[in-house]
């Protein structure tokens, strides 16, 4: 017959590892979820149940854990130890992705000092990575998620075409707000030197932020590239960025029927529907990776 | 410089749509939530904010309710014609993409009679449609979420490898239950006869919960092929069909420590972490059609 | 000092528990959300960290577990052994409260015949039911939540006070819908005879559902006030029903900047804000008892 | 009959407001969700759907957006200018309660510099007040929710009682989290002077995250009470203060299958069943306030 089995792959998702590291007078907390995903020779299992090739998505989770012990240092580089572990030791298995985010706490201020092992979750904000590692190659992908960014004012939506169904005034002052879902990939290293992620995330970080708030917008589609092509100007080890950034539209309030006016102070936030901009921003002299997404 | 703008498109997420058909004596519900994404020459929104090819997201959400004004239909239909709209009325759109989820509404029953104007939400399940039109071809993506499925037996895992990290038993006797995502192409209609999509989704539907509740399973994976392969197998007109499927795990409780046994009776419905199982069934005798996912 | 310990109790919350029985050639399914509080004589844990009053948390989650081994038969029969058991058990615990979410699960039918053990999880509508036991007293109240309904006419809003902040105008036709969330009170059983509840659960069902469809309406408040007092007179055995409903607003949409009418057939469906109708329907013969809500 | 119209209130829920402050140089953003309650006399609108007593919620949300020119100041100042306008201007409406949930905006830093218009939203944590105003009185209620705590050490759980479903082993080393939910009731100020809420509450926030901090804990109850109490007793003008805690279990993980010790550093971070306490400490010289909650 025509019908084939096509792509398929397995693993376990979203398994939650708290990792207290216990320096004398100083806890430190690393808390992840962690999904894997295997790829291989899995057809026996789809086609008649013979399981004989398929690693249970509880050995992955145990797997996650017991490498934990060893410690975790950055969702990169841990990721991409579980990815190497995954390929490696099972001989059907040609490639495995790791799918990371992590959850930052920040540490308690107590009557003045930093306490030692008391902290508080730093809401909203994920960082996330996902390494993929195979036969193929190895791709790392680092990002970040849900931290929502607004400018109150520098902003402006004007020159777009008008057609049957446009009735959307232009404007010359408006609110931009996002939410930010940014994943940027890393030219891999060819001699194998030690990537400091952590430093690394922290870089791109600040670079999103500033040209968020420094890019005076005429479309958010301009401040979602500023944001993409300062990360790469800024550091040659970024191969490329991908921005998908929600218009969390603010609508000034019509106050006139109640003999007020709203001189730019009285939004509603709404909820739906929302726009929403995704761009790639890249280098051309570095090979596309498709498979690292 | 080697940084250049690399794919991207923008549209409006999540226009929620409910439109009412007054036949008398007889309401019809159909409620929409609908997604426009554009593809094509933005550039210049980009770069410098010139918005001169931007149609707005507002507009784009006002064709929406205008397009509902004549009727849906069925999401496919209606999508399609959303999507010949945009890429036919502005000349910098290459390509235009319209997701689709729908909720179902079922009529009340009152007093023993159907009533004419009186519905509930049929909760959970989610049809969905993805309608992809442009330059470069027609696609047509419909699928099924959330819908959670459960065999109480016949199912059995066994016989996997096992390395250091592995702890599970083999079982013969297990609860299988998961949250139905199935997306499925259909082959292009060369003719352009017109299809009856709420028929085609319905018998869809009914093979994917068929092949759920007949297959006797060693794995989760045996089921979700045989769900895609019986579908292709009635369907000639269905190319392709992707499901990715969570293991919801049930644990057997162990109530030995209260003197008690459990003859596969009582289970701890676990919510972290699951299996994901993702497979594609497909016909070889059928191009691939990456664009349309 | 004259700062006090006040109020308190703990308990497990979300117990997340699934029951099959297996009959032959017809499984059935009870899936349940079951949370645990006891009230009593736990001063030395809050005061100094004396736990010897305080039965684990722990050891509650067990404790459902092990009582759904002999079976379930309603959330309210459930709830009272064990709220009974935690009451007569331990002797600091004056009062226990069990409170239970169940979820529903409708056989899927295969080829035309119901399935023996293969379920579709029955989405959205919630059964709840919260029973309360201890020195003072027994009180069951039952419920549901998360069922939405809509009438797509039969509903007008007009006639009411207008204020400087009044914009909306008077309607005669509108859509009606709310996510019904009931809850209802017994009358205690004096003679302690059997109740079946999952009988008296699917009739309070039905004359909400009736009592939405039949009433034609002015306000919400109207719809809510005749589906709570439709249930009282019907059954002499509840004492009382609290009602919370969101009115669900479909707002017509103005489709003339299109050149279009919208004869009452295309809506937007709000997300935020709200309105929200919350009414008691009660017995003025039977004592109140705030204790049980 | 015996059937009789119950308490009953109805109101606007959820009515997103941003409103920005623009300061030359320096912008400043507060951003709330804003529901509104009113009591008073409906019965007509229940009875007979006669709505000439209840002012649309449509205008209820309008004077939100309207009384927000004016400047909003604190949630507290705001609900309550809210509340006594719904009382003074509606015959009806003996009592209203205003609940405002506040979203906190972090100022973006630039190159070391303050940003004058460019915010994150700082997550998770979420700043409550609920403003009761009527014919009985007016109490104020503030509070926090959805702030993470943990501390990864000073935690023990020991000498509780065990009973026939008791496996809990006793502990002297764990993770102590929970998702704090506080409510404090201020006693109300006789001679009306002005209060300064914004900074009251960053006061409670303070002593609440000390006392999580400096507590050692032998039960999460002796941790809610040191933070209640110290609360209560910095601040005199606080009558009463009530905490919801969660228990969020973090699992150590038995690393033993793999040969690898676990020296409390690897946790499994749960998430259902939860423990849950609640518990309120008040000053027994203040008159208790039900209706205030």
């Amino acid at each position: 017959v025509s019908i084939v089995l096509g792509p398929n792959h397995y693993g376990k998702a979203e398994t939650r590892l708290v990792r207290v590291t216990r320096e004398p007078g100083r806890h430190v907390v690393e808390d992840l979820n962690v999904s894997t995903t295997l790829t291989g020779d899995f057809a026996a299992s789809h086609l008649s149940g013979d399981n004989s090739n398929v690693l249970p998505t509880d050995s992955q989770k145990n797997t996650v854990y017991a490498f934990a012990r060893d410690g975790i240092g950055s969702p990169e580089d841990f990721g991409l130890r579980l990815a190497r572990h995954f390929v490696e030791s099972q001989e059907p298995v040609t490639a495995a992705r790791v799918s990371i985010e992590r959850y930052g706490w920040a540490r308690l201020d107590v009557d003045g000092s930093p306490a030692p092992h008391s902290f508080r979750r730093a809401g909203g904000e994920i960082r996330t990575a996902t390494i993929t590692h195979g036969d193929e190659g190895t791709w790392m992908v680092s990002g970040i998620r849900d931290l929502t960014l607004m400018n109150t004012t520098g902003s402006e939506f004007w020159g777009f075409p008008r057609d049957r169904y446009t009735t959307l005034p232009e404007t010359r002052e408006r609110i931009l707000a996002t939410a930010l879902d940014a994943r940027w990939r890393s030219v891999t290293s060819p001699g194998g030197e030690r990537i400091d992620w952590n430093a690394r995330y922290e870089t791109v970080r600040a670079h999103l932020l500033s040209a968020f708030a420094d890019t005076y917008s005429y479309a958010l589609q301009q401040t979602a590239h500023a944001m993409g092509s300062r990360v790469l100007k800024h550091l040659p080890e970024i191969a490329e960025i991908r921005l998908a950034l929600p218009n969390k539209h603010h609508y000034l309030v019509d106050l006139s029927p109640f003999g007020l006016d709203n001189p730019d102070e009285v939004y509603l936030a709404g909820d739906r529907p929302y726009g929403l901009i995704e761009v790639t921003v890249q280098r051309d002299d570095v090979p596309a990776a498709p498979q690292a997404w």
